[in-house]
């Protein structure tokens, strides 16, 4: 129970255009995200039009609560029926579309990221 | 970026049944999910009927390979342009549907976990 797994990140978000954190909407913000070099070979195959889940940390985000107030609910819940970035384990999960492959990463459209965003795991939507 | 990030199980997968691992469809599958006391509170608004994302720990995956079979598309692509279990940081991302709620957790339909899979994180999907 009290057993602790441990990530490395495999990339960071180095750059977002678009809304500020907090205002307008994620499909309006473009980021680019770097992979480091060890782990570039695992993005073959990926392309430009693909939709894909970003797995990355919420390094922003100290603290959490059980019981949070949620947004997009206008009302409190339980943290596990919400997406607050304040979680017992921060973990976020967003759905992107790759825009351009690049030699170091790619960029992309959408997701709720921030620059300097530890970058986890990606997967394809599906 | 040799930054490490540590992460805590909130519960684990208690019981499975359907077609074994491999065999079947994930649809299949109906499992209970049990969170721990300290936690429990944090699914307050959860009900029976909810699509959910499990993101879980692929406990029984050791090592990985950027290039990789991915048996979806029949041929060998970078590990983040597939779901193969064998992974830089191990973390799984499933979406299964709340079959009833109780009161250590809850049972649900759908989703490739396995009898102890450590789970990190649950949100509503969407």
């Amino acid at each position: 129970m009290a057993e602790v797994i441990e990530f490395t990140p495999v990339g960071t978000v180095s750059e977002v255009s678009g809304p500020p954190p907090g205002e307008g909407f994620f499909r309006d913000r473009r980021f680019r995200v770097r992979i480091y070099p060890e782990y570039i070979e695992g993005l073959s195959g990926l392309e430009a039009g693909r939709r894909i889940q970003i797995i990355f940390w919420f390094h922003l985000s100290e603290g959490y609560e059980l019981i949070t107030y949620a947004r997009g609910l206008q009302k409190t819940t339980g943290v596990f029926n919400c997406r607050s970035p304040y979680r017992p384990n921060g973990i976020g999960v967003t759905e992107v579309t790759i825009v351009r492959m690049e030699e170091d990463g790619f960029t992309a459209d959408g997701g709720d990221l921030f620059q300097g965003t530890p970058i986890l795991d990606l997967k394809p939507c599906g």
